[in-house]
């Protein structure tokens, strides 16, 4: 069935968003852009939308089938996909198995620390303020979002985190941490016996490359963006190589 | 009882530390130096460690006999205290009833937003880190403290705050925010009962206009380090008008 674009209702870094004729469900085209470091390092890359298209839509296709609810209902076009309409938690959660990145840069801690229990860490979605990083009890009194919220967005971020190094793990790929975002979803349309849908938080934005630190487990070789932050090797080819993976 | 000051053990920004012969004490000597924002800005107050080394005397005295255990054992002399040796944990811990200062900066919450339940903050202590905010498992994953002892800080920040809210609220004195440190506490000597000690967190460091914000309830007058640190007034007058109201 075709789904008819209506109006561009967001754009952003790495995807646009567009309305359609059902309230509770918009169409999320992936760019082909690149950017790090707060979008000061800033790229193309043919054909990058399209990738992680298909790797978030697995992804999150799969996570679906699990139990854990996300946005993607499913893939339309090469760099499209339909998905649920959610209003964004505006924090960016993050989960490490290992010390890596802003965790390395802010306290000194030595990039490969093994982190056990798995780290989870929140930041403030905003880019004027360079997403600052905060606790639970910041996000509160900021309204945010609410204790009990947080404490569902811990939960899911954890048990995505184990749903997600298997599904990179059969792919012989090492996580080695991630970023999600989520979305309160509240349909407008009832449950099909009839009653009203409540108010839900689920997995939003996308699960690709671009948020998860990601190595080849056998070769130690990065797979993420990375290769694009720091200049260290074919970008396209590393997203390419992974893809081809879980497509097998 | 005179006490004989041994070596220099340390030297820092407003203090310095001084063995004496018994193993369980030093002397706290408090410098005239003001430095704010990880000492970029820094200047001399002749007088000033006078009035802290009092201040925080009278205050922390306050605090032992209330049954929060701190560092302050007697007033030397004018400059120095004779204190419990403490191993220090690396934190500074930021009780906040009000949001000023680097909770504004951090998140662009507005100046003077009141803060219920208080907020209880942890940096890491390191210069060339600038303090970095953390959280408790971070605090955990890095050694700097373990759960127990990062739970019993907690409750010790909490209830010292409430006290110290009494203690400035008497001298008409509002207090908006205040930053603690806590050390660890291992007698070599026994109790006497004869018991050996076990090792205890106790408060640590200073408690003065340096490490708390406040304001004169009914004026609105600062009477802190912000008269330093945005060049307000004569920041003499307002520690010395805070010794005042406290020595009545």
């Amino acid at each position: 069935m075709d789904i008819e674009r209506g109006e561009m209702l967001y754009e952003g870094k790495a995807k646009r968003l567009y309305a359609t004729s059902n309230p509770d469900e918009l169409v999320m085209e992936f760019k082909d852009s690149l950017t790090a470091f707060d979008a000061v390092k800033t790229g193309t890359l043919s054909g990058k939308g399209a990738i992680n298209n298909q790797i978030s839509g697995l992804i999150m296709g799969e996570l679906n089938a699990g139990g854990i609810e996300t946005c993607f209902i499913r893939q339309l076009d090469a760099n499209s996909s339909l998905v649920k309409r959610t209003a964004i938690v505006p924090l960016e959660v993050i989960v490490r198995y290992e010390a890596h990145g802003s965790l390395c840069r802010r306290y000194g801690i030595e990039a490969g620390l093994a982190v056990y229990p798995p780290l989870v860490e929140a930041g403030y979605k905003n880019d004027a303020l360079h997403d600052p990083f905060l606790t639970d009890e910041i996000a509160v009194l900021m309204g945010l979002a609410t204790r009990d919220e947080l404490a569902r967005i811990r939960h899911m971020a954890l048990i995505t985190g184990e749903k997600l190094k298997e599904i990179y793990g059969r792919q012989g790929v090492k996580l080695l941490d991630f970023k999600l975002e989520f979305g309160r979803y509240a349909p407008s349309r009832s449950a099909p016996d009839g009653r009203p849908q409540p108010e839900r938080i689920i997995l939003a934005d996308e699960v690709t490359p671009d948020t998860c630190r990601l190595i080849d487990a056998a070769s130690g070789e990065k797979l993420d963006k990375d290769l694009f932050r720091f200049d260290l090797g074919d970008i396209g080819e590393g997203y390419r190589k992974l893809l081809g993976k879980m497509q097998n």
